[in-house]
């Protein structure tokens, strides 16, 4: 993308309104715009971003074998009378009458309706075990969003609903759920540590949150510093299998990691004093295994091999997806802007031009650009008649991890120049080998 | 995807509920499921298409440099009362109250949002042209939704506007959009042909629909039948290239093709009778130029190289993703069901084996699926224990445009089946020759 035909509207000031980083970085990188309070709209930056986000959850849920769909936004309140839930669930739901005087309501989860189109549509043990989820949009009405998208009122989830013959086959979803979320973080660069958490208005006997790390982190977390040491990798995993997917839930789940929901001080002061930690977390994702919560008293129900009619066991697996985008920012970022993992970064490799319309120079960046393209990295081109300083800044704000910086200087040595945003550190180099270096580094994005 | 383990819910009997032939195909073909009036959970393979459509919008509008972003489904009504559409809209309009007791709406159009995205970004000539658009669901409250997505009340649409200096600059987006389209429809194997249309709500001094021929269309058109002889092809498109752009637009808009809201019987009457056509159409796009009606009002200005400040040309220009599923199913069906084209199939080829648990078919069938997923094709195999019927029936009714069918008689003389969904015929060849044949055909897709 050249920059000179992108919409980007970076702001100078810091947003009196935003009072965290990743909110305030959000606004002034061009991410987000606020429509009304709590609700924004995404930026062709932002959206760039939100897509990546999306494309990774797809992968590693179809990796899986999990069935991607897609629910509306707009539910009947019918169901939720059904489930007993449309009470309970106070003023955080959007209420809404249609024309008809209906009761409608602006969906915070979809439990009742993927309950009811399986009851409709599966009758035999044979058609399980199944595993559905949509990435669609929510609405909680909360009473005082703040925080930009981290606490918004109309965001961005995946949510997914596994459906198992026994407790024992939905104690494997549930893990391998587990799987496909450590992976997921891990390829967006972050790390999210699985916390024994509590059911709140889903439910659930078994559940655990996933928390990144940060400051602003709205909950309080105590946990044993070996459990930030565990890293997947790039481990071959079946997700079969079942004794795989239960060891690597018991490696991420020993090592004490709990909210102040279900902290625990006792275990906790059995930690060694030296692993002992206290910090902050955001939840970015969330796990539950429920039983037949909702598929008993909706009839979700299968017929056993030997002709018994008995509800399915049910769990259900949340990530906060445009929240995400914040937690990102706030766990990677410096006082100059973002610093993008490379798996997410909206453009992995921005090409500065220290002098917009000399030959040389505009040469150089058009080749490499084009030859970028080629190589599938999604540059952007900072092509804009603009003073160096400004160029620097706007991509250090916005963060792209490689900054090739191409100088009548440097060229004159046959060098362009390779920075770093993580780092800070540059490099000289042909361009070729900056091509070359480049490819290999992005290879696995 | 193995059937065996693909969430597919067919129906054996027709829908009563169902009047048109693409709702009752959805439902039976396990597309969509209807959630309550009007609105519909995308199964998985109807999630898949429509994806797949999302993917041909999003490429086409990106080739014209046209900028994804992403707009919120839930807007506050203080824009479109400063608009003074507010009150217009009637009761098609979601209107919705929040917990503060602040009127909000779902938005049905966008030209208001993005009208105040513009104003408060945008200050100078230079940073024209500007076209952004999304992808997003939009809700209308119709009194009597029917015929499945083709009128539901939830629905997906692509809406973009363009931002410009002139009226002659507006007037290039115009015809660069009307490109696009076309291109996006051909890709899609529709004949979907601009029509002169009437601007409705939005407003537009000039606007064109595009309308899908269909026996169930909902508006009568009249059209010379030169005008279905017209194809872009592989011709080389410079979005850039204003006279280029123009020259595509008069080719497509100078034959007489009108809805009933525009027709002029004079005008048709003069065509030669041989190439007079009366039909039904479905409008599945609309584009407008409407010049400064929205950003007069709105406050929407540039300051010109002349350090005027003048109010910036506008058009919008939509596709109804959701509706065009319908629209798809409507225009490429016979009595077995859906037959895609190509370029939007779920899966493009499907593998029958004919005795399955027969080690010879078993083996063939499992190569062939490698084979085919290693070669990018998204294959379906039909691995369930059924007969040989049903599996017929089920790639039939799902549209499948390729079928392999693999049997123990044929693995003797070294040949598979292959079969043309659309024109019903099979030729025998080999394994090898069958997968090169495929990837020849599909190359495109």
């Amino acid at each position: 993308m050249r920059l000179s035909r992108y919409f980007l509207p970076v702001l100078k000031e810091n947003p009196a309104e935003a009072q965290i980083v990743s909110h305030r970085l959000m606004l002034r990188a061009g991410l987000i715009r606020q429509a009304s309070a709590g609700i924004y709209s995404w930026l062709p930056l932002g959206f760039k971003v939100l897509r990546r986000l999306e494309e990774i959850v797809h992968e590693e849920q179809q990796r899986a074998g999990h069935m991607p769909m897609l629910m509306p936004t707009i539910q009947s309140a019918e169901l939720w009378k059904e489930s007993g839930r449309y009470e309970d669930y106070g003023q955080e739901m959007l209420r809404i009458t249609d024309r008809h005087k209906r009761d409608m309501l602006y969906g915070p989860t979809n439990e009742e309706l993927i309950t009811d189109i399986f009851r409709n549509a599966v009758n035999s043990y044979k058609d399980l075990p199944l595993t559905l989820y949509h990435i669609q949009w929510k609405f909680r009405d909360e009473i005082r969003p703040r925080f930009g998208v981290m606490r918004g009122r109309e965001f961005l989830m995946k949510d997914g609903y596994n459906f198992d013959l026994t407790m024992e086959d939905a104690l494997h979803a549930y893990n391998r759920h587990m799987v496909t979320y450590l992976r997921t973080y891990e390829r967006m660069g972050l790390k999210a540590i699985p916390m024994r958490a509590d059911g709140g208005p889903i439910g659930g006997d078994y559940t655990h949150e996933f928390l990144v790390l940060a400051e602003t982190g709205e909950s309080e977390v105590f946990y044993d510093s070996a459990v930030t040491d565990l890293t997947l990798g790039d481990r071959d995993i079946d997700f079969d299998d079942v004794d795989q997917c239960r060891a690597i839930m018991e490696e991420f789940t020993t090592p004490y990691a709990r909210t102040d929901e279900t902290h625990d001080e006792a275990l906790f002061g059995a930690i060694p004093e030296e692993r002992r930690r206290t910090a902050r977390g955001i939840e970015v994702g969330q796990i539950f295994y429920f039983g037949t919560k909702y598929s008993e008293p909706m009839g979700a129900t299968v017929v056993t091999e030997n002709a018994e009619r008995v509800p399915v066991h049910m769990g259900s697996h949340g990530i906060g997806v445009s929240r995400l985008v914040g937690a990102l920012i706030e766990a990677n970022h410096d006082e100059k802007g973002i610093i993008w993992p490379e798996g997410v970064a909206p453009f992995p490799v921005g090409i500065v031009n220290l002098k917009q319309g000399d030959a040389g120079t505009d040469d150089v960046c058009e080749s490499l650009y084009g030859q970028l393209i080629k190589a599938g990295l999604d540059p952007l081109y900072d092509d804009r008649n603009e003073r160096a300083g400004s160029k620097f800044a706007t991509m250090d704000l916005i963060g792209c991890p490689w900054r090739i910086t191409v100088g009548p200087r440097g060229i004159k040595n046959g060098v362009v120049e390779v920075t770093s945003r993580r780092t800070g550190e540059s490099e000289e180099m042909s361009a070729e080998a900056a091509i070359a270096k480049l490819t290999t580094l992005l290879a696995d994005r």
